[in-house]
C-alpha cells in the first residue's frame, strides 16, 4: 500500500493515476505530482473502483464538468439512472455523482460504480438517512461513519460532506430569504436542532479521515449554507462556514486526504470573481467544486443556462469543477435528455473559460472548426462539434431545401453567404 | 417638425418618446434626455412607426433584447417570419430586425413594422443588393440612397449601415482565418474589390445622414469587419475598422443623428472586457450593439447558450443592446421556436448583467421568486419565471407520479426537501 494520491505526491512518487491523468492532460506527469502534492488538484481514484481512467482536478489543468444523477423517493429506477448516466458519460462528463435517496439507492450506487469508467462521488448522508428511515432522531455520527466506510469500500471516488455547517451559524442561515438549500445540510441542521449538538461530522472529522485515507476517497466539503438566491449570496452564513472549510481543508492534508471545496450556487455575476478569489484564499488553494452558480433567480426551465454563465466565469477566476444544472433545475428531477443538455451547456462553459485561461491546447478545437467553416466542410464541422449529432440535426432540418452536399446552409443563402464571398476575394487577390 | 430625438435633447426638449421610455425604465424623463443628450443613449423611433412603444437604449439603462428575424432566399414566407414575430415579442425581445433577403423581402418588412410594438430595424443593402439581382456590378451608392429613403418612409426605426469597412482595411481582413462573416460587409468588401474604389457608405455619408435625421432613423453602425471565430478576435482589421466607426459617431451625432455602435460576434471570454472598454473609449461611448459574442466556436446547436455566456459579460462591462443568437446559428434559419429559446437565453443574459450592474428594481423579481420558493407557491414562481410555459410543462412532466398542489417537487422528494426543513426549523426557532 502506498498511500494515498497525496501521500505519494509528499513523498515524490509518481503513481500510475499521476501518469494517466497527465497524459490526458497532456502535461508531465511530475508537474501532476507538484499540483497534487501542493493539495491545489486532487486525482480521485478510489483503488476499488475498477476500470477507472484517473482525472485530475485543478486550475492549473482543463476545467472539469461533474453530472448529478441519481433518482428521488418518487421518480426514475436503477434503469434510468444506467441510461442518464450513459447520456452523460456520452456527452462528456468528467466526473459523475449519484445522489440517489430511497429505496434501492445501494444498488443503484453499485451498478453506476461497476459502469462508470470516471470519478464517482457519493453524498453518504443521504444513504444514512435513508437507513434511519427519513426519521432525524434514528441518526447518529456512527451510522454516518458507517455507511462512509462501506461506501468507501465499495469504490466511491469522492464524498460529499457537510463538516463545515456548524450550530453557531444556524441562526445566520435562518435569517436568509431562503434559508437552507442544500438537502445534506438541511439534515445535519436538523440533527443539530433536535439533539443540541455540534455537527456529527465536525465532531468525528478524525475517524472520517481515517476512513478517506484508507481508500482514497477524496473528500468534497460540501457547502451546507449555500444560498438559494440572489439575495442570500455573499452572507455572513456562507462565509462563516467557508472559514470551517479552510480548517478542515488543512486538517485533511496533514491526514493525507485529498480534499476540494464546494461552492455556490445563486450568485449575482458581480461577485463571481470575489466569492472564487476568497475560496482560494481561505482554503489554501484547494480546488473549487461550484453548482453552476445560477446568476439570477427567474429562469427556471432554463437554469443550465443562467447556470452555465455563472460557471463561465467561476472557472475563469479559479473554480476547476463544475457540477452541471440541468433544464429541470428548481423543477424536478432531470430525465436523460436533461442530463445531456446539462452537461454540453457545462461543456461549453469549461472550454469557454480554458480559452479564455490560455490552456494550452484549448484553442485548437475552435481554429479547427474555424478552418472547417472556411472550407465550407460540413461533415468536419459536426465532428468537431461539442454535440455533432445536435448541429447535423439542426443543420439538416433547416436545410430540407437546399441539396445534400450543398456549400452554404439556409441562414444567409448562395449570394448572400460572407464566406462564400471571402473565398471569392482570397482566391481573385492571389 | 421638433427634428430628432438627438436634436431636442439638445435643445432641452423632452419628448414624448422620452416620456415614455421613461415610465418603462423607472426613471426620470430628465434622466433620458441627458443621456441622449449626451450621445450615451438612443430611443430608435422613426415618427412614421405608429404604435411604436419607445424604448431608450443605454447603459445608464436596462439591457435590451434584439431577435433577428427574416426570411433567407431558401427558407421561409411572410407568414413564417410573422409567426417569429409573435414568438419574439411573447418572449421579451426589445427590439427586432428584419433581415430578410430575396424576394418579397419589402412586404415582409412592411407587415412586421405594422404588427411589431417594438423599435424595428434593417439591413438596407440587403435589399439594395437584391434589387441589384445579387450582381455587385449592378450595385451603386444612388440604390443605396434610394434603399435607405424609401425603408426610412416606412418606418424604419434603426439601420445597420456598414460605412467602416475601408478598402485599406481589406488586406487585414484577407488574411484572417476566416475572412468576413458579416453578410453586409462582404458585400460591400466585394464591391470596393470589384470596382477599386471607397465604400458607398462612407463616401457617401452625409447623404445618408441627411436622411436619417429628416426620418430620425437610428444609425447602427455595423461591423463589417468583425470576428468570425475565436481566432481572429481583436485583430488589426476588427480595431481598425472601429476606429472609422468612432469617427462616424461623432459625424452623426453632429448633424443631430443618434448612433450606436455594432460588436463582435466571436471573442473568448478574458477578451470581452477589453473589447467594450475600447469601443466606449473610441466611439466616445456610443451604446454597444453586440453580437453575443460566441465565446467558443466549438457549440453549433447551442450557440444560444455559447452566446448568452459572452453576452453577460458585454453587458456588464457596458454593452446596452443584445444582439441574440438561436440553437441554429451557423447552421441554418431558426424556426419560431428557436427565435423563442434565442430570445429567453439572451433575456436571462440581460437580466444577470441588470442584476450584477445593480440597475434600480432589477432584483426586485428574483426576490419574489426566492419567496414564492420559501412558500412552496408553485403558481407564483411559474408567474415570476422567464418563461412560466416553459417551467410549467417541465413541472408537470417530471411531477406526474406526485399529487398536483403538492409542497414539493420530484427533485429531492418530500423528506429530503431542504425547504421544507428550513420552514420547519424556522417556525420552530420562533
Amino acid at each position: 500500500m502506498m498511500g494515498t494520491q497525496l501521500e505519494a505526491a509528499a513523498g515524490g512518487l509518481i503513481t500510475a493515476a499521476m501518469k494517466a491523468a497527465a497524459r490526458a492532460e497532456g502535461v508531465s506527469a511530475e508537474a501532476v505530482r507538484r499540483q497534487v502534492e501542493s493539495g491545489r488538484a486532487v486525482i480521485p481514484c478510489n483503488p476499488a473502483h475498477k476500470n477507472l481512467r484517473p482525472a485530475v482536478v485543478g486550475r492549473a489543468f482543463r476545467t472539469k464538468v461533474n453530472a448529478n444523477i441519481g433518482r428521488s423517493p418518487e421518480v426514475s429506477s436503477a434503469r434510468g439512472e444506467m441510461r442518464k448516466l450513459l447520456a452523460a458519460l456520452e456527452a462528456g462528463a468528467d466526473t459523475v455523482m449519484d445522489l440517489s435517496v430511497g429505496a434501492g439507492l445501494g444498488r443503484i450506487r453499485r451498478r453506476i460504480i461497476a459502469g462508470c469508467p470516471v470519478p464517482v462521488g457519493t453524498v453518504p448522508i443521504y444513504e444514512a438517512f435513508c437507513r434511519a428511515d427519513g426519521r432525524i432522531e434514528r441518526l447518529d455520527s456512527q451510522l454516518i461513519l458507517d455507511v462512509i466506510a462501506e461506501q468507501a469500500e465499495e469504490g466511491v471516488d469522492f464524498m460529499t460532506l457537510h463538516a463545515g455547517v456548524l450550530r453557531r451559524m444556524l441562526p445566520l442561515a435562518m435569517r436568509r430569504k431562503l434559508g437552507i438549500v442544500s438537502r445534506g445540510g438541511a439534515i445535519i441542521a436538523r440533527w443539530m436542532c433536535r439533539f443540541g449538538r455540534e455537527n456529527p461530522l465536525y465532531e468525528r472529522w478524525g475517524d472520517v479521515l481515517e476512513i478517506c485515507r484508507r481508500h482514497d476517497v477524496t473528500v468534497s466539503l460540501g457547502d451546507g449554507l449555500r444560498p438559494g438566491c440572489q439575495a442570500d449570496a455573499s452572507d455572513a452564513a456562507q462565509f462563516a462556514e467557508l472559514e470551517t472549510l479552510g480548517e478542515l481543508v488543512r486538517i485533511s492534508r496533514r491526514a493525507g486526504v485529498q480534499a476540494m471545496v464546494e461552492g455556490p450556487g445563486h450568485i449575482p455575476f458581480d461577485q463571481i470573481e470575489m466569492n472564487i478569489r476568497r475560496e482560494q484564499k481561505i482554503c489554501s488553494g484547494a480546488p473549487f467544486y461550484v453548482l453552476g452558480p445560477v446568476v439570477t433567480d427567474v429562469a427556471p426551465g432554463y437554469d443550465h443556462i443562467s447556470a452555465a454563465i455563472g460557471a463561465t466565469a467561476a472557472a475563469f477566476y479559479g473554480a476547476s469543477l463544475l457540477c452541471y444544472v440541468t433544464p429541470s433545475e428548481h423543477l424536478g428531477l432531470p430525465t436523460a435528455e436533461e442530463v445531456r443538455t446539462g452537461v454540453v451547456a457545462f461543456r461549453i462553459a469549461a472550454h469557454a473559460a480554458d480559452i479564455a485561461l490560455g490552456i494550452p491546447g484549448a484553442r485548437q478545437r475552435d481554429d479547427a472548426m474555424a478552418e472547417a467553416r472556411m472550407k465550407m466542410d460540413w461533415r468536419a464541422q459536426f465532428r468537431l462539434a461539442l454535440d455533432g449529432r445536435m448541429a447535423a440535426g439542426r443543420f439538416r432540418k433547416s436545410g430540407r431545401s437546399i441539396p445534400e452536399g450543398s456549400d452554404h446552409c439556409t441562414m444567409c443563402g448562395r449570394d448572400f453567404c460572407a464566406v462564400r464571398a471571402s473565398r471569392e476575394m482570397r482566391r481573385r487577390a492571389k
